[in-house]
């Protein structure tokens, strides 16, 4: 007798847009969901999180669970995404960092040598058990709703902990880079394993789709990006790709439009674009980087600030973002940048009705 | 007998080799400038401003002169610029605002409205005599150096003054232009009028070029760019070369690779460029968008980070950056941004002498 395959908990949501948009098919309507919408945008949102520090609600399985789903709930997305910090898997692996209000996370002891490289912890599956006992939850109360894990990516991860807490410059990020390589790419090397641990865990415990956020990438020139980043984005997604269960990989930065190209051949199957690029030039450059590869899948790229401009100028920007998609081999709709705490969201509600209004397949 | 015309105070420095490349000729070496290169960064800076908040600072001419040419002596670069601030015209005018320490310019009460646009006062030439003075004693105290003069542009102006400060989505600010294209449109004809003023006040006072900052300009996509800022630009630039004295016109923003050929065709005679974009790319993205014209003039690049990166670090880059300017029509050797405050200046000084060693005609 042989010994029986381990049963994935993954729903089976072929037909679901979002995942058949990400594959490059025709979905029933172009799927759309918005990078934050699980966030301080929602009422509900706030009153669930009152009171909890952001990383312990990251690892609170119920909560997770909850504001996870309220987006899916109140705006009818076509996707849930896990509810998680970027630096979720460094808390959970032991580094010691804090979020704090109004500045975001901060390192204790930042890590600028090679002793300090060697000196970070890894990540085992055990530290972010919480994480896939959420998924487990969200498994049964999103019903047919596609669900997609989240990761840092290891350049956005390195300047966190290089600079000791956000940073407008990268400057200590940047002369690590350019004055040490080999230890630029031992954090990075880390990191990357940190990513791809995170990632697994979420994928084994059911997750329909992942997007690894590179959030600063577009700080870097396209030659800083292809010498020192995209090895190990590359090797994340390869990775993950082995670990079983083909989910669809969307990769995402801001400011990224000279690092596209760069960004697909990293092994994205989905790559998002800020609002600065319209869709169909997007396209044009995805295609260009893989000419044998089949048509690019692009997400994006509504300006979150035009979601201030009232609802005429929502719809018009919405029509023209619907139309410059059509000239990817694939569209999932989004922000070009995460839902503003201060957005209304009657108004991201607004702009689901509007996606599937304008694209359902009569 | 005809009335004499007025005599300009300007110098004659047509060999300078800034004024040289700005025009598209050969200079005698590459010359080389820092956008902030008068500031924090420098211990005398530092010492001259102590206990003189920064717009008194910018109105005093003694003091204006004095820290626009410290750069100058200590670095031996090609080009002072004027020492002053992008809100210090919309101060003059009378505009409540202040510059608080760790955050930027804060406006009392923000503009939003057709009827707050309405009541924001002009500037006139009495409003900024004192730069007009300080413009005066540095022909004198520059010798042969040139002097650049310098505004922030409409677009830059306007999200102060309607988010009210410093911003990072400029929320506000696109709002007001989606939803309001009219009180937009008149915002930016009253600030672009403060810039031509203000600009004229410098030319007519003697300064050798004149630099537009659009700091910001990167958040707007180039449609945004197109319809929204490029116009008033275009005027400015305009209005300032009928004025008299032909002074090179150089136009910079950051983030702007998507917007530069479009920057061009605002009337800019050099078009500067942040460390995202070679500037070979550069080159050929200014040159297509005005195939006619002469080849391009581009300013920049280095990335200020890369000056944390130690000696070997920056003389690759820069050797690089030298390289790729090759293939412009002339090249400004600058910062892709402003000197951060935490910047050695020796590393400035060095990157001055390599610049002139590496470009000298024997």
């Amino acid at each position: 007798m042989t010994k029986p395959a381990p049963v994935s908990p993954r729903r089976d949501l072929t037909d679901a847009p979002l995942l058949v948009a990400a594959r490059g098919g025709v979905p029933e309507h172009t799927p759309v969901w918005f990078m934050r919408q699980a966030g301080r945008s929602l009422p509900e949102y706030r009153a669930a999180r009152e009171g909890v520090p952001m990383l312990q609600a990251c690892l609170t399985p119920e909560l997770v669970c909850e504001v996870t789903a309220q987006p899916v709930r109140r705006h009818g997305v076509d996707a849930a995404i896990l509810f998680s910090d970027i630096v979720l898997p460094l808390y959970a692996a032991g580094v010691g960092l804090d979020i704090v209000a109004g500045t975001g996370p901060v390192v204790e002891d930042p890590v600028r040598s090679a002793a300090e490289v060697a000196a970070l912890p890894e990540l085992t599956p055990e530290h972010v058990a919480n994480v896939g006992e959420a998924i487990r939850l969200l498994l049964t109360e999103l019903g047919s709703t596609p669900l997609i894990g989240f990761a840092g990516a290891p350049f956005t991860l390195a300047s966190y902990l290089v600079e000791g807490g956000p940073s407008r410059n990268h400057e200590r990020t940047k002369a690590l880079m350019h004055a040490e390589p080999e230890t630029w790419h031992a954090l990075l090397d880390k990191l990357a394993g940190t990513a791809v641990t995170f990632l697994r865990t979420q994928i084994e415990s059911g997750v329909d789709a992942v997007q690894l956020f590179d959030s600063w990438a577009g700080a870097l020139s396209l030659r800083e990006y292809r010498e020192f980043v995209e090895p190990h984005t590359r090797r994340i997604f390869s990775e993950i790709a082995q670990s079983g269960g083909h989910v669809p990989k969307i990769h995402f930065g801001v400011g990224t439009g000279e690092l596209l190209g760069a960004m697909r051949t990293t092994g994205a199957d989905v790559v998002g674009v800020d609002w600065r690029v319209p869709l169909d030039v997007a396209a044009d450059r995805l295609a260009a980087a893989a000419p044998h590869a089949p048509a690019p899948v692009v997400q994006g790229n509504l300006d979150p600030a035009v979601l201030f401009a009232g609802e005429e100028a929502v719809s018009r920007e919405v029509r023209r973002i619907l139309a410059e998609g059509r000239a990817a081999g694939g569209h999932l709709f989004n922000l070009g940048h995460g839902v503003l705490p201060t957005t209304d969201p009657g108004v991201l509600t607004r702009v689901v009705e509007l996606v599937h209004a304008e694209t359902a397949r009569r």
